[in-house]
């Protein structure tokens, strides 16, 4: 049985990652016959943001804990990760993945990514295995890769930023997957379009599926 | 087109709603070509467990500002529900609702109910309209309306104190929906099974299909 390793920033679209698309993805790999583990770096996160308000909280939570909260528990540190275990990496988003994962939200194109996270995608991509990322997502796999062809779908300051980490930016709609065979990247814009959840199980569905082909 | 009010109790399987529930439901609700409206009562939670560990942690944190986490930001507290607005009410799992929406968890079969919680499911149940209920949720129904006929699966202690609340049992399987058409009341067992994520969409799809037919 083909498994995907599934990289989490948290819990919550305004910090951590998006609960509906991690959520469909966990459905989508199970929906196409594979399987998962859930990981997440052990770091605290950039904020807490409260979601009914929209305000910054005066807290502090940590990623691979709240990330746990969709695992049910079931959930590994990144840096255990191990690429020989797995067929295939996939990252959900959320803006998690841009204030956590790594520093996009605040540094656009100069962005840092987290070390392991880093260490991951490289590992992952040496190996030829497919790599696959929702929504915000993939501006970390055009840092990490560079030469890569994502989307982000149709926000253009965004799509000019993934140009200038050096990555190609093709503009997407609903269900719509982005597919680099020669890098082995496969991205989805998901919730970076105004989407129904409808929609995110779509995106899920498909990236997942275009992946399963190219294991 | 129809309209459900969704009723969460946090966001996270162990102190609030169990998020893959939760999620599934709403795609559920979308995919029969129906719509949503996410509530929960503005209240603390019972307490916070840390999801990777298990042990309860030294905070505190409030019941709809968590579920907004999975609402997206698109949330109402429960106080201002309007049994007019809508067609059918649904209650994801997850032990925050019996935590939170009541205190089965710590009290069995003499546990109190959050009163926004019961006034909610009288109104509704008053209009003769359908009432859902999924993993643990059905103990709140067996609570405030008796007399009720609802599956927790096939665990005998929760099973015992429903009946002695004066509801009757069912015992169900993976993806099985108990239906009282007596009392417009539709249960299904999902991770109060050993269930995989698949078989929760399965069990949120059809209690939504069920309660579809008699809106």
């Amino acid at each position: 049985m083909r498994k995907f390793a599934v990289v989490l920033s948290g819990c919550g679209v305004f910090d951590g990652a998006e609960i509906h698309e991690a959520t469909l993805t966990l459905w989508a790999i199970k929906k196409h016959g594979a399987d998962y583990q859930v990981f997440a770096p052990d770091i605290p996160q950039h904020h807490v943001i409260n979601h009914l308000t929209g305000q910054e909280m005066p807290e502090t939570r940590n990623v691979l804990v709240e990330s746990a909260r969709i695992a049910r528990g079931n959930i590994r540190d990144l840096k255990e990760f191990n690429p020989g275990e797995f067929d295939a990496l996939i990252f959900p988003g959320g803006f998690g993945a841009a204030k956590n994962l790594c520093d996009f939200a605040f540094r656009g194109e100069a962005c840092d990514v987290n070390k392991d996270v880093e260490q991951t995608i490289r590992k992952m991509a040496s190996l030829g295995k497919p790599i696959g990322a929702l929504c915000i997502s993939p501006v970390i796999l055009a840092r990490v890769l560079g030469n890569v062809e994502v989307t982000i779908g149709q926000d253009t300051g965004t799509a000019a930023a993934v140009e200038k980490m050096g990555a190609r930016h093709k503009k997407t709609g609903h269900g719509d997957v982005v597919t680099d065979l020669q890098r082995k990247v496969f991205t989805t814009p998901c919730y970076m379009l105004d989407a129904d959840i409808l929609q995110i199980a779509e995106g899920a569905d498909h990236v997942v599926a275009e992946m399963m082909k190219h294991m």
